[in-house]
């Protein structure tokens, strides 16, 4: 395999670019996990995830894809046959629903453009006319689309219905880098993943538990093993697991969450926010268009780029692996071909988001993609005023 | 927490001591899992993977806990209700026989003593009497107790039979360890994980799958999304996951795969057998007693010792990591504080296990356990000697 | 110490930010040192090391820094109270004659003013009306100002003159990123080190070797111990060092001569002047002014700029610093204040390149310095279209 | 290279097993010498390394190996021609002594016979008989006898004596690991460096350096560059270095002297007694002989063990090492083929030590060695009882 000149730059929406220190961490060498130094690692990370979450409930951490942690929170609240109503933001809310069909759910996917986030409108006519949904599911960040949906607002449309179904949410893309409060937003299900906003290769998959959704699980009708919160929960008391913990990714999972609380949240939420402004004057500069209508679903992580038409995204994106050494988010599902997806977020600074615009904009002017030669100058403007 | 000096031994069964080169490996940065390296990555792997498990089918590999891969074998061949045959062999076969029935499996738990392996001819009669048993679950290395069952006979009782249950064997603890054929076994899903064996740490679920087991899988009545064999046997043809997998895990087993391969299996197989072999003689030397009583069925990878009546085995590991930085494997289950289990499985040679036993005898000695002195020497002698 | 979000940019002209593959190399356990496994590194490390040279001399390795290797060259080969030729290019070339006068050499320096490399016309001066000189010092690339001595036409006046001096040429940040020839130019002695071009942390000299410097090493004057090349070329033939050798440099050594072959040296030179260009065409549209004044010396590995009238240059430094978690080289000796130096060399890329300038943009426009704003996109167009 | 299985085990008396965590360490990105975060670094480190030395005195810390330290033990207090003491205690103080007269000393070598350290009554007469001697050399631990010298008495007779010599030692294999006090014996300059109980990878020499050695500089006259403490030690008031330091290094001794001061010093002296005295127990129990001859000299860190006539060492070794994956000190210069050394220093325990007898005896004995079986039962009731 040929060697590329230079660091890369994974600037796909996650995996993120990992840091060193938590790479060095999790080559530590690994422990048994039912010794004492275990345990305080394990009630450890557990604990310190809480304010990531904005939660004071318990959080699970499977070894599993964000996928997986998908499943643990439907298979834990719910019966085969339950109603359940979910939103088509992207490729993912689509993914999420098609997961649930298959463990024989009953979806209801409220049909979307790909540009827009929920509306809480419609999820209020929606649980007007429907009192059988058992759970809304909800899409924080589109990952595929760069779209963040107002889960406040998404709360206030279940308050203001009085309605009793279970709100999830998938925070797989914005935990650890947009702002999030599972407590205060009285989400009951959030779900998450290690490799994006977190910091850490793949490999972690979380569900944060409200009481109400414990409540749930004791009803909930699936049968369940793997994912089965109760006998995990039991054991984390002690600082143990059921069956044996990807004990190397906690030894990451506990430097990474020093990492963000080194930077302090409120820093790490500011600074996905700048840059997300910064990408989007970027884009705006070059004349082209960001996929996300609203401005105030604006994704902080990442931003999805349509291109031009008579132009292959993908060919772009290779183009740019091939010469910058760069990794771009492909567009998914309906997008394929149509966008390029910017990753900004995790472990990422002021010069790698100016190094990855030029490589954007270097890639579309080498690809042929007419562009202006500003765009890059107008997100450093952004970057140096804000 | 204070360092304890030297380099630890991690003598429980599994997670076993990880090689300095697979922890470098699995600190390289994370790459895009839907890019051009990934795909050579991923396919290198699987490919390498089929002869440790010694067949020439698709080997499933999960973001889990071994756990997860007995979860992935059940539920893509089976359907609720139907008759599994398992086999009390010790604490993780009833724990896998617990997670059937958690499933909805109607689970037939032949009893046993926790100190012999699984009976080929009570499989038979049982066979013999019950043409409703759908599939039968073999533990093939009991890491509570230290028996290693004998698969092929097994596989010759389903033959005899003429039953056509499907044969599931768990290989969590001997797979890279002892020796294992899929193929020539005819076991038609071999479950098994990264962190024993294969010189990894924890957080990766295997499913080897025979012709036959796919075609159980199309039938199966279980419903399945995280664990479905289907997809992820597509995506893995091109190099792809459907969803996102662990790829610093995967660095770490293409190293282990390249340090099994470079020792070459039958010599790995052979170190195995030799230290079992020395550490029976070390345990009978100070006078105690092995737990396992079948000789066929002495396990390579690990020795359950028992501890004199009037003496706490969990006092006696606690005092060796205290005092020589190892760490033993606890009695499980109904074997609690009655036995300690040595592990000489992994990454480990003539010296290290020398090591091992020292520690082993001076911990002993220390806890006011009689032992008679020439227990290292005779261990020495066998490694000596062959 | 606060966490600084994302990745460092070390963009001070060395040590230069070290590829991952090799700070995991250098954490390989150390081996013993005159077991067969060192000897086979060694070998294999030191005959690598000679295409970076240009050279089929032997190369010799120290524990130490480049100001170690300086010191060997001369000790080796010269007497107390020998004449030494050297010129005023700039810092180093400064501490280069301080050393060899601290040692009792008589140096005469040909006084410069900071901007320009060696002239050969003046060497040819200096040849024809001196024949005590013993050596001509030259520094190739001059760390501190960023000018390239052209060391072929050095060459040309030696032998012009039939002067038989010995031609010593410091490399420090020259070698394996701007092309070096040590047999085709003549070079007596090569002086490098580890922290620069050949991506290793800092901790390692060289000097490679000519016939006609090991010839004078025989009638040297000075006494010397650990600089002798003698034993050290002795224990080299058998892969074996006279003193304890850095075991772990070496392990990096070997993985960076094969990052350095992956890529190619031609590429690797074409890189590094592509990068100087794209440099010098920022800061000019910038409207800032360039170090170095004559266009055959601009180095491709840095760029000193030199900031207006009254603006502290170490301000704008600890500002890009604080604020864009880069780091820059300072003005040193009488530059100090007077320039910052943007290293582009190493372990780089474009898009590498393109956050470093873009934060040099931004730091300089914080600082109040004014600054043109086409600076980064006058570099972009150097990179897109060469 | 075939892969031995598990780890090696490293008991040469130097370089010794580097502990992961310090392996981590070096693994850092190498960052800007002259930036404010090395600063903080450097201070830390040169302060926390005082305590180890015994000292309160400034430390010196060099890019090189031990030997460097030599050189510049001498070159930094004499002067040409000088007239310096030293004892023939093994390989390194005779490779001491060849180095000085290298640089053009004058050394008074009293015969030894490889198996005696220093004899204060030799010293005594030696000072009362010649006041033109300026420094006695001494070598702390002789790591190729095993015999550690008796520094407090050899203080003694210096000053008993009232002669103005400087006491120069080396503890290059006892530092950190043998209790060693610079100040309250009156030690001038203590050479040492950093692969052996100050448990990192070769490529740090030290000079710790008394107030007297100090005015000694002042008037020595070698001319000196790189050894030269005195632009050192200015540098380092503020953090810094004069020449490019060994950043990663500093990283590993960061580290390595937090886990000598998690374990306490004391505890750590204790433990290196305990080890050579198990071992000189194993070694008698085998009846073989250990080479030191005085009780009072026994070395905590190394037993060099005779082998019977009519057996060659090396073989010995070489067997070891190709069966049983473990490197054992050869026998230097007169006494090469003769002994063999074990290295039981620095990142050690109890049951890595009893691993490592192991294997010498089971090496011994397939190379027809006569030993008797209770050896390593011997060291495990030293280990058990002390």
């Amino acid at each position: 395999m040929p060697y590329p000149a230079g660091r890369h730059f994974l600037q796909i929406p996650g995996p993120t670019n990992v840091p060193d220190r938590v790479l060095r961490a999790i080559s530590a060498p690994t422990i048994d996990h039912r010794g004492p130094d275990f345990a305080v690692l394990a009630r450890e990370v557990l604990d310190a995830l809480k304010p990531v979450f904005g939660t004071s409930d318990p959080v699970v951490a499977y070894p599993s894809s964000g996928t997986g942690a998908w499943e643990a929170a439907l298979v834990n609240t719910l019966s085969p046959g339950d109603r359940v109503l979910a939103f088509e933001t992207g490729h993912f809310a689509t993914l999420w629903r098609d997961l649930a069909v298959n463990l024989g759910l009953d979806v209801d996917l409220v049909p979307g453009d790909w540009r827009h986030g929920v509306d809480p409108a419609v999820l209020a006519e929606k649980l007007a006319g429907d009192s059988t949904i058992k759970a809304v599911c909800v899409v924080h960040n589109e990952t595929s689309t760069g779209v963040t949906s107002r889960v406040p607002e998404i709360r206030r449309a279940l308050d203001e219905a009085g309605h009793p179904a279970l709100l999830l949410v998938d925070t797989v893309s914005s935990l650890g880098s947009v702002e999030y409060r599972h407590d205060e937003w009285g989400v009951d299900v959030t779900v998450s993943c290690s490799q994006k906003g977190l910091l850490l290769p793949p490999g972690l998959g979380f569900n944060a538990v409200s009481e109400k959704a414990l409540r749930a699980a004791e009803s909930a009708g699936f049968r369940r093993a793997y994912w089965d919160w109760r006998p995990i929960l039991a054991a984390n008391e002690r600082g143990y697991f059921p069956y044996t913990p990807p004990t190397n990714l906690l030894y990451g999972l506990r430097e990474s969450l020093a990492i963000l609380a080194e930077e302090g949240l409120e820093a790490v939420f500011a600074r996905h926010r700048r840059h997300g402004e910064a990408t989007r004057a970027a884009v705006r500069g070059w004349g082209l268009e960001v996929l996300a209508l609203d401005e105030r679903e604006y994704s902080p992580v990442l931003t999805a780029v349509l291109v031009p038409e008579g132009h292959d995204a993908d060919k772009i994106r290779a183009l740019i692996l091939d010469r910058f050494n760069m990794s771009l988010g492909t567009g998914l599902g309906r997008l394929a071909g149509r966008v390029f997806r910017i990753g900004h977020l995790g472990h990422f600074n002021d010069v790698s988001l100016a190094g990855t615009l030029s490589g954007v904009h270097m890639g579309l002017s080498l690809a042929g993609v007419p562009v202006r030669p500003g765009g890059v100058d107008a997100a450093l403007r952004v970057l140096e005023l804000t």
